[in-house]
């Protein structure tokens, strides 16, 4: 798996001078659809079938700060899955050392077009093969 | 019609110390809809019948920075509408002191469902005639 | 205390159709802000003090889904405190039904302009003071 | 010069399905940085120098929608400059289909620690070099 790869924004800044940390959130995101399109899972593709998995929970430890211009790696990686509920968490690093600047959690559940909750293993048991195999990977 | 208020947030703010320029296309947007609102036209109202008004254009001239913690007032007026384009031009000003801190314009036409421009006269013609008016006014 | 009102803007929301995640950690900020203020500590204050107060971890359970145009309150209040470390958590609500949307916390330390972590009690022991007394409140 | 590429996040979205409009501005910026990145202006140097290059206008015209995922190329350009005034235009296509997404111009002007305008041309007389040879080239 390839880390999820992002260059700070100016625009992403506050005027302590760092980047916001409500946008470490927004990373954990883009990590997270580019970590399942690596599965095979596009986003797209599941909203399409007219599935969605929203942010249940969501925590993140800030260890560094990170200024305009690094670029910074995210690693999210499978850390439950059970079907019903899915916890991917994440690991942000400074590229270039390696540094750890936080790491964090977010938990889903997935739901229909009538915002039912749903069983994925049911509705797309193929997505749901794929995330199985992920959880033992992330052991 | 009572201008739109808003007070600068934290996260709105750059390394700079002012408020991140592209934060005033969207106070533009809130202030349209606020506007919308107390012409009797609620935006979600024009949704649910299933119209959209896309911005066209947008433009927006910066004459004083804005810090964390002020508050604003956004003026809008209807500049232009002819059934099928609608121009809003907007002020922004310090509330306190009255100063100009920018101004600026968007333009918009409306879109239905299948995303085919329509002219509001035909399918909203209560929303056309009030929009009329407020052209009126803006002379 | 007055809680702290938003109305959740178009640009907050993503294409689920509800207001984004992300949104409601810069809606902790700006509810913490507001707190702060009441509490007699204004922000800017603090900053021109030399001290700011980084976010060190953030936490959120979203429980409900939030749309575009819904007024919220956000309750912060002092879960922890004690000189070096500040606890705040947060409830979200619906305003019109009191349904609660949300609840998280954030954690802080602060540092001096070098960066340096500081005692809040030697560098502004009147900010202190307050923050200890609403400690007791929240317990 | 390379275009700046960039793909639509999922929290550029709005609930009209397509990316919200204010993110045009923000890209409008991060193509600039990168631009001025490619002529060997970095950004943080300039900010280190203790120059910084406020937005005095910006505008964008919106041709076509772009969705998450979609990935595009911003081209900038040099539109004009005179030491004192910088004008940079934007082009911004869909890389897969060149399919022409939106352009858009902002202008700048120069500012020291002080808030004073200032000449490029006396500041930052390298700086001031690389634009002029940019100018020609956009001509």
């Amino acid at each position: 798996m390839k880390p999820f790869e992002w260059k700070a924004q100016y625009y992403e800044t506050d005027q302590m001078g760092i980047v916001h940390h409500s946008n470490y959130i927004r990373w954990f995101e883009s990590a997270r659809i580019d970590f399942m399109a690596q599965m095979g899972i596009p986003y797209e593709k599941m909203e399409e079938a007219g599935i969605i998995s929203p942010v249940l929970t969501v925590s993140c430890q800030y260890r560094k700060m990170t200024h305009f211009g690094d670029t910074v790696e995210i690693v999210p990686s499978v850390k439950a899955y059970n079907g019903i509920r899915l916890v991917i968490s994440y690991m942000i690093r400074q590229k270039e050392t390696g540094e750890v600047i936080a790491d964090g959690e977010t938990s889903h559940c997935f739901l229909n077009r009538e915002g039912k909750i749903v069983s994925l293993k049911k509705v797309l048991p193929e997505t749901h093969a794929v995330f199985e195999a992920y959880t033992e990977k992330g052991k």
